[in-house]
């Protein structure tokens, strides 16, 4: 990464991804964004249909909280006809609650190898289809797409869109404001072509989630995440080349590990803004939660 | 990748590596490719050196077999100057080991993050001066070192070198005959970029390594290969970049899996005989091995 100094990015652009406490509904997590004085909340589907689009889009704004993103569209690579149109209609009912929540961005998992299928770049051709019909839907609500590129391990299962490279290469081809990349540090931290992929999505960046790479590896994968600090991660370089590339949004904590799901969500929200001061150096020590 | 005809490779051109046969001393593995045909074999340096250097070379030519690899070199990123030197000299012993053993490539697995430091850009300096210390002993003695892109799981603990197209970039600064990349389909075949880095890296594939990568990955990762035909990946079209870019060794099967060690090695052998004929088209059934 390029050596440019880690700016500071300030406790006001922290947002909560609600994957992080798990076992919390829509309004509980609400209300522990309120009370740790966390300004904006990442949300699942599942949680909002479990609450109510309109209840969860009240829930949200009587908390004063902003939506940093909606998680998650994407998983269009069906064997069959019939399962991408069934994936279509589930995106484009993902764009209508991203817009009735004012999400920043709807984020796409773009979806593993067709079943049955061998052929990467069919399944490529398939996102890169589904993503440009429903363009027009996002455009319409004007909610942003954000292709998010998931770590290479997952390329078989979860998305074949493996790379920041490769999102940014696939984003290019719809409006700006219509299609960005998620910029997620779990994922893209390892590689060599990083900074300057970010520089490249200059304009594109629609949310920049982080959390840690933790070792050993847990036996299931998609688990092994952790605290800011607690990993490899040298979050300052990515931030500052997201920075340069002119991202001003929230930053999205986004941890699955199943002992932070173990832990009181107050104690987690309490670590989670004591991690991101010391992280992104907003000098502040992290006021502690009421119950952390 | 591209849509170039996959190339037959004939089973004049087979290896085996012999960490697929772990359990077998290195007498025990040449005696195990010769009975079942299979002209080349990987070794590996802790086998070796239990039998031996000069014996080991021995029985290898004994059993009639061609050596198309040394595992491994590399494991450079100490924090240490004493740790760095031990490296070094390690290193110039794997090869003379190479040298003397008459194998294709000395493989280069890089390591991790220097232990303590978050600081990629660090441990890829190191990597680099540490190969750039090697290439005399390597030039001299007519080895050529083999740099091998890992995986990116495991960028953070065993190589930082986490791409084809980075193993390339760090190759081109030496002479092709002392520095060439390895491509192993478990650690590359997700990337996007593969068919234009493997044709980058025309005249610089010192090796070729093939297992399939499966679903579920196992708990350990290190762990989650298969035979070919039994996971996801596409070998024509990897295979068919690999030869246009004039690549004409042997193609190495090595397969880390807790359920082929604990198969017989006869049958082990019988199945990579007659996957390989399958998957690069070779024709012939693959002939069973004497216990198969």
């Amino acid at each position: 990464m390029t050596a440019r100094p880690a700016p500071v990015i300030g406790l006001d652009r922290l947002s909560l991804n609600q994957a992080t406490v798990k076992h919390l509904g829509l309004a509980e997590a609400a209300a522990l964004c309120a009370r740790h004085g966390i300004p904006a909340i990442g949300l699942w589907r599942d949680r909002v249909a479990e609450a109510g689009l309109a209840e969860a889009a009240a829930a949200v704004r009587g908390a004063g909280l902003h939506v940093s993103s909606l998680c998650r569209g994407g998983f269009f690579t069906h064997a069959d006809a019939e399962g991408r149109r069934a994936a279509g209609a589930d995106n484009r009912a993902a764009v209508i609650e991203a817009a009735e929540l004012g999400a920043d961005t709807l984020v796409l998992v773009c979806g593993g190898l067709v079943p049955g299928s061998r052929d990467l770049g069919l399944a490529r051709r398939i996102v890169a289809d589904a993503i440009g019909d429903l363009v027009p839907e996002a455009q319409r609500l004007g909610v942003r797409l954000g292709i998010e590129a998931l770590h290479p391990m997952f390329c078989a299962d979860r998305s074949v869109i493996a790379s920041l490279g490769e999102a940014i290469d696939l984003a290019a081809w719809f409006p700006a404001d219509a299609v960005g990349v998620v910029v997620d540090t779990y994922h893209v931290w390892w590689d060599a072509r990083l900074a300057d992929d970010i520089a490249r999505a200059s304009g594109r960046i629609a949310c920049y989630q982080v959390c840690d790479w933790i070792l050993p590896l847990p036996a299931d994968t998609l688990l092994g995440r952790g605290h800011l600090g607690d990993g490899v991660i040298d979050f300052g370089p990515v931030s500052a080349a997201v920075t340069a590339a002119g991202y001003r949004g929230y930053v999205e904590v986004e941890i699955f590990n199943a002992d932070v799901w173990a832990a009181p969500a107050d104690q987690t929200a309490g670590t989670v803004r004591a991690r991101f001061a010391a992280a992104f150096g907003s000098g502040e020590p992290g006021r502690p939660g009421p119950a952390g």
